[in-house]
């Protein structure tokens, strides 16, 4: 499950905060048929941070139905209190979830230990598979290297989902942090390449989530071994990887997802949409990269 | 309102984030006596990110009817919504505070016009002076000099409480930044004496929330102008000053609470109590400048 191609699909949700179930399932169902070797739902791009328990445990209910046991979900559990943590992984369970992945979500900022004690709390009460989310973009918390190394002896805790390394060595990196029944992956989309070819045997991909044809094209080619056709792949996405990078995942799936069709519900606010000549562009490059429906 | 001393108590909670009434109720009313020219419920110090709608509505009830206006009462509405600022700050105007604090609280991290439309938002449904809450160390955003403009252009936005400027000139910042009607403060304890001796006429405490005593003997000395008596009352909280921003003054003061018998209540978990050797280096400190009752 903690091998390959993991797709984030965004969470479709009302302006208060209701998830638009039959969407979401259509944008879970339409990953089903691609080489994605697992469903990423409520993770950054999925907006968990901005709803409810209530609307994420339907969220969970709703593709837990749709994919029918065909593809393994993994569901976000971030929370800042502990005991919510516990309450949404359990939830997760409760729904049909395969594993759960959270990252230290936090206002104080966290010690070492508070973030060891809240991944101990909340793997224990999952009972399922737990994938360390070290997302510091988002949550600004730096995981030592004997943090990682820690949490990796914890029972239940399976797969860790990395920020893609300063100085670009995976391998070096995998043969530090990784061990037996415990698997490092990647994330940040314009580095798939460079992480599936650099030795990591799996990523996190939040485009694949909208785009899943585009993105399993280079990812599959990547986990085969085939440079040339990885990198062909890659290059065709070099403008979308741009404009992921400087507006955030997250509004640039958000504004792909709306003008392809599959969404019509806002992101929450205050996070706003891309601007009309971002929007512009974007269309330009959906249409050259054939992912208009 | 906006000028002089803030001192931001703890809100003391249960393990499950009840809040005990009665134990804020008796922290506030101790502020009272003091020269704090407001009180601020529910700011970092006060752990609101960790509380639910309904306590901190609960909390801000309790902290009126104490006060009973006798000081002005700043309530922090912070949240990672808009919708759910606007709702936090509507509960404080109804419950009876005076004015409210916000931090741009986020996940995705926010463009500065993403924060502009929340504090707009959030401003205009409170109907109370709103006082925006710079406060980078916790939520990583940065304001750019020209949004601390733009906002403080905004009807009802009425001061900024803003981290210790990096190259210590106060002076040089206030002249840059504050207008009539738009007030700038400043927060971090261990700056209470170079704020307030280098020309800032306010300044939220955390640590005046559980010791008050101590700090506005320092605030009114440096308010007055009487360098040598604020720089002696300074010293004499140095050891403290680096207690809290070794360890973040919200375990501190949540400690010395706990110590000085004020509080019985844990912090929220993820967040841990200091430990033995820190709780014992506090207790000395603690009696050095006699707050233990």
């Amino acid at each position: 499950m903690f091998k390959g191609l993991s797709a984030f699909p965004l969470t479709p949700a009302s302006a208060d905060g209701v998830v638009d179930t039959d969407a979401l399932q259509q944008l879970t169902a339409r990953l089903v048929p691609h080489p994605v070797t697992s469903i990423g739902l409520l993770g950054s791009t999925g907006t968990y941070a901005y709803l409810t328990r209530a609307e994420r445990r339907r969220a969970v209910a709703a593709a837990v139905e749709v994919l029918a046991g065909k593809v393994p979900l993994i569901v976000g559990v971030g929370a800042m209190r502990t005991d919510e943590a516990v309450a949404l992984a359990q939830d997760a369970a409760a729904e049909g979830a395969d594993a759960v992945l959270m990252a230290p979500v936090s206002y104080t900022p966290l010690t070492q230990d508070e973030a060891f004690g809240h991944y101990r709390a909340v793997t224990a009460a999952a009972g399922l598979p737990m994938c360390v989310y070290n997302n510091p973009g988002t949550t600004h918390f730096t995981f030592s290297e004997a943090l990682v190394q820690r949490l990796a002896e914890v029972d239940g805790i399976a797969a860790v989902k990395m920020p893609l390394p300063a100085d670009g060595d995976f391998a070096g990196e995998i043969a530090q942090l990784g061990r037996d029944g415990f698997e490092i992956g990647y994330s940040a989309d314009w580095g798939i390449a460079n992480a599936l070819l650099g030795g990591a045997g799996s990523f996190y991909s939040a485009v694949a989530g909208t785009l899943p044809k585009q993105v399993t094209a280079l990812s599959s080619a990547a986990l085969a071994g085939d440079e040339a056709a990885a990198r062909a792949e890659d290059d065709k996405l070099a403008e979308l990887w741009a404009l992921c990078k400087a507006r955030g995942s997250v509004r640039v799936m958000h504004a792909a997802a709306t003008q392809i069709g599959l969404i019509d519900t806002p992101l929450p606010l205050p996070l706003l949409p891309l601007e009309t000549g971002e929007q512009d562009a974007l269309a330009v490059i959906l249409e050259q990269i054939d992912a208009t429906v």
